[in-house]
């Protein structure tokens, strides 16, 4: 497994010369931000992540889950190094005040996730599943049920989980079967079985905390009839154990050492959250949070591939440079000098760079959302977070996919080899466009739901602001080619989805046609964007000209050789359905 | 893991229809490939394959190879289905009659092979390896040696590999550090290691017969120093162990019941084959082949993913189709009714199906180099091979990874538990676009040394085919706006090629920063030549209207959703060498 180091030249230049973090907590009102809190952050979390948790990722994903007769043991070290993030305070950084959290900005609890997803994917989702549950009893639980739940949970003591899908449904959970029967002391009893359920059972907490999808007895049919139900694995007032049990865990492709449990309902005893037949709202609030943090999952695989890579391009030494030798004195050139080397390694650096600022962007909104002071400055966050997050998952992560590929394959033979730790980050990374809702889906909730249910007003909230930025740095000595670039895509994206919106309203399929296409051209648009951010701010800060060289050098590259991707995701969107629609179902084997 | 059947009936189409094996049979004089022969292969093979490998599949990637100090283990069953398929004369089909082969044509060998690598990669590794030797035997050693080591090898009584790698060099193999030294007798003895040798110790047959490149000890430095020896296990006079042996095995992403081993030397007996200091030439003559056999990996695991992929979207029920239930009937739609679902269905089959095309086109070039009958015949097919070899090899392997990912996908969470098959299949693919040269070599091969090294030659041997057929179709009724963009992106290929050489003149590394999206680009140009082969061939047959039609939908999806990355590649190529190289190396970890 390549040696992770976070990388925090990068995250202190989005944090000071980008985003102006500290700018923007003061703003919101977010003191205990201060740039010596976040100063601390980096630096504390960076240690632990790299020498807690990093070292527990191969042997992680080497040993696995344990099941045994519905008891899940963790690989080695993996429940030690829990209880020192725990002791640590890490777990409650972002979380409320008033039940122990230290109440930062939810901005600065991703930065930290990024570092743990980099070190240990695996390891990772234990806490944070927890932190999905945690919003959830925080956002629709009673106030007894948040005295009951939330201290604890912040404290690490317990953990939580997520509990939706079934064998026979996961996007479409209108299908749902478990049943959610009242009983006379307001409880209820929960009977069914999920699938798919990460951290569903395992040995790092003294209790779990299951928030289940049910049906009560009532329920219309569909996805109005799905209410949410707490379901701890221990009674919180006996201490016993509920009829809630761990079936088997999954043999997967990758995040070995996150137990993914078959969890079976026998009658649980369950507390409803939120309204009945509501369920589905209440989890749709903490949607945004989870689909940036496994957006991010693309972004931290993709960043230990990329130290692996760029590592071992500097020191593997094959063949000379097609310009003469580089290493005379050397029995071969370090591959770094070949051009298609540093072309995988450019669209890695590329893309690595751009979602993280991606990812900053989109977490500011987050705070903005929380935190704002006036409504309509929340209600703008809230619209361009709808928008931006189906694009932060899906694009995150089949481009970390994509990285963690050419990670791979710059390892040659080796890339393929367990020991090297190559092969793992791409195994690992594989998950994440399936899980939290399909990329497909995620495309669906962009053009159907967001832009084209918006009649185009959450696009154009976006596009607003890239027209800005153009206007203002049209005129840029160095970068005025790319800006003219930018703003002409600008314009042709608000064409595309007039042209696309157009033949929706004739023949809805039109939407499922473009969806994937439209959100990955949508993507390139907006990292374009944001790398021009980067380089601007990378020139004008002065103290470290290297650094400023590196990123217009691969800000250079993404216009060059990866923003053009856009012509073919535009065609492809221009293509139609009836491509795909024409063919009879029967047709496709023969 | 998905039930594979052999496609036969679109094997069937291109042997009949597209290719017309019979009169191409007919014209080199193979009078033993009759039709009823053909069809018994087919008939036969995919019995064997569908019925004794396939279910072999899934449990030899669970099981793995096992090693105890020295010996290798294959999965279980894996010894029974070899002896089944020597015993049933499969081994032999496209061998020398002469030392027992039945001498059919190397096209059909490979039609064989897909079955073989579709039902089960890792097994089909072992016949594979031995092909390879007894090719390189066969071309290059004397008289006394293939009377040694053919008969057996033909018969699958001995097994062969062929061992290149060490673990400082792959791709550069002028690096190699193992030695041979001239006995007395006129042998060698090898000392040194090589990594990463496929099926170099297990316990399918009685006797390995490795192919060794070594070094003399006075040879020149670098790939002209390099010889090649054939190295038995087992000397084949005295039945005594050689100096030869297993000191690990690899633990891999996938093909994991195929052993890939650490083989150690230490003065070891063997035989010098071919001329001293000729080695990597006698490699290079069994190249085409090889890389051909790699590419079809891709084909392989993607053929099985598709079919696994249907059956799942056909029978999955999720969601309602956006233009109004189809399966009123039941809780929910099947998801094929997704028009998404559809796209990356379309894709897996528009990729199999043309990389099948371009897999027998290929094959047919391979009989026509080996078995025409005039000097300029066999000459125009070599030409043509050596510009399809690498071709075949990169474009197939990547865009057969880019359909196992699609299959997974369609599977959703499912995709990613290792019990159904499909995630296997994935990691089985991702190492075909590494080893037999990485898919950066194959275009470096295709760009440098073929199409520039042969002034434009090689290209223009196959942009002729495409204009000629362009020019005769030119009027076709249903097809002759996609014949028009083919011609177009005929003319467009030889202009794009023109443009890097000229830039190449100038600076070497343009042809490395062009090199792979130069692949990419011609590897698309050339399937959707054969997509319209195929379409055209498909409405010209009129016993199976409902077969023409899949094949019409398909390539009018290919020319509309898939031609179209083409301009993102012109793109990438035209962007240039500048912007990969000057970024200096220690500046990317910035």
């Amino acid at each position: 497994m390549p040696e992770y180091k976070a990388p925090l030249r990068d995250m202190r230049f989005l944090i000071d010369n980008v985003f102006d973090f500290h700018g923007h907590y003061a703003a919101l009102g977010a003191t205990d931000a201060s740039p010596d809190m976040v100063s601390a952050i980096l630096e504390e979390g960076a240690k632990f992540c790299e020498n807690v948790l990093a070292p527990l990722n191969r042997s992680g994903d080497e040993e696995g889950c344990h099941f045994d007769q519905g008891v899940v043991t963790t690989p080695k070290g993996f429940k030690e190094a829990f209880a020192q993030y725990v002791e640590g305070g890490w777990h409650g950084v972002a979380a409320d005040p008033a039940y122990g959290g230290q109440g930062l900005p939810q901005s600065l609890g991703l930065v930290l996730s990024e570092m743990i997803g980099s070190s240990n994917t695996s390891w990772g989702m234990y806490p944070g599943l927890t932190h999905g549950a945690m919003s959830a009893i925080h956002a629709h639980g009673t106030d007894e049920q948040k005295a009951t739940f939330l201290g604890k949970l912040t404290a690490g003591e317990w953990t939580g989980t997520m509990c939706l899908t079934e064998a026979h449904c996961g996007t479409d959970l209108g299908l749902i079967k478990t049943r959610a029967v009242p009983q006379a002391d307001g409880s209820y009893a929960l009977s069914g079985s999920k699938i798919f359920i990460s951290a569903g059972e395992h040995d790092l907490s003294a209790n779990i905390i299951h928030l289940v999808l049910a049906k009560l007895p009532d329920a219309p049919a569909g996805t109005k009839g799905i209410s949410l139900f707490i379901v701890p694995k221990f009674h919180t007032d006996s201490g016993e154990r509920n009829a809630v049990h761990c079936g088997s865990i999954e043999h997967k492709m990758g995040i070995k050492a996150s137990a993914t449990c078959v969890l079976n309902f026998d009658g649980a005893k369950g507390f409803l959250i939120g309204e009945p037949n509501k369920g589905l709202n209440c989890m749709f609030t903490m949607m945004n949070h989870a689909r940036l943090g496994t957006g991010m999952q693309g972004l931290c695989n993709g960043e230990a591939s990329f130290q692996g890579a760029v590592k071992y391009a500097s020191e593997r030494l094959q063949m000379r440079a097609l310009t003469g030798a580089k290493a005379p004195d050397k029995a071969a050139d370090p591959i770094i000098v070949h051009p298609d080397v540093r072309r995988m390694l450019l669209t890695m650096k590329a893309f690595n760079e751009g979602n993280r600022a991606l990812t900053y962007f989109t977490a500011q909104l987050l705070d903005t959302a929380h935190l704002g002071s006036d409504a309509a400055q929340r209600q703008e966050a809230e619209d361009l977070l709808a928008f931006l997050t189906p694009i932060c998952k899906a694009f995150m992560t089949d481009t970390g996919l994509e990285v963690t590929n050419h990670g791979m394959q710059i390892f040659g033979g080796h890339g393929y080899i367990r020991e090297w730790g190559m092969e793992q980050l791409a195994r690992d990374a594989r998950i994440a466009p399936i899980y939290e809702g399909t990329n497909g889906i995620q495309a669906l909730d962009l053009l159907g739901r967001k832009v084209l249910g918006s009649q185009g007003k959450l696009l154009r909230g976006f596009t607003r602001i890239v027209h800005k930025f153009c206007a203002a740095n049209a005129e840029h000595p160095q970068l005025k080619a790319y800006v003219a670039q930018l703003n002409q895509l600008n314009q042709e994206w608000g064409e595309l989805t007039t042209e696309v919106g157009m033949a929706a309203m004739k023949n809805p399929d039109e939407v499922g046609a473009a969806a994937v296409d439209y959100l990955m051209y949508s993507g390139y648009i907006i990292l374009a964007y944001l790398w021009l951010r980067m380089a601007i701010a990378a020139q004008a800060q002065v103290d470290d000209a290297e650094f400023a060289r590196a990123k217009l050098a691969t800000c250079d590259f993404y216009f060059k050789r990866l923003l053009p991707r856009t012509a073919t995701h535009r065609a492809a969107v221009q293509a139609g359905s009836e491509c795909l629609i024409s063919l009879p179902a029967e047709a496709f084997a023969l």
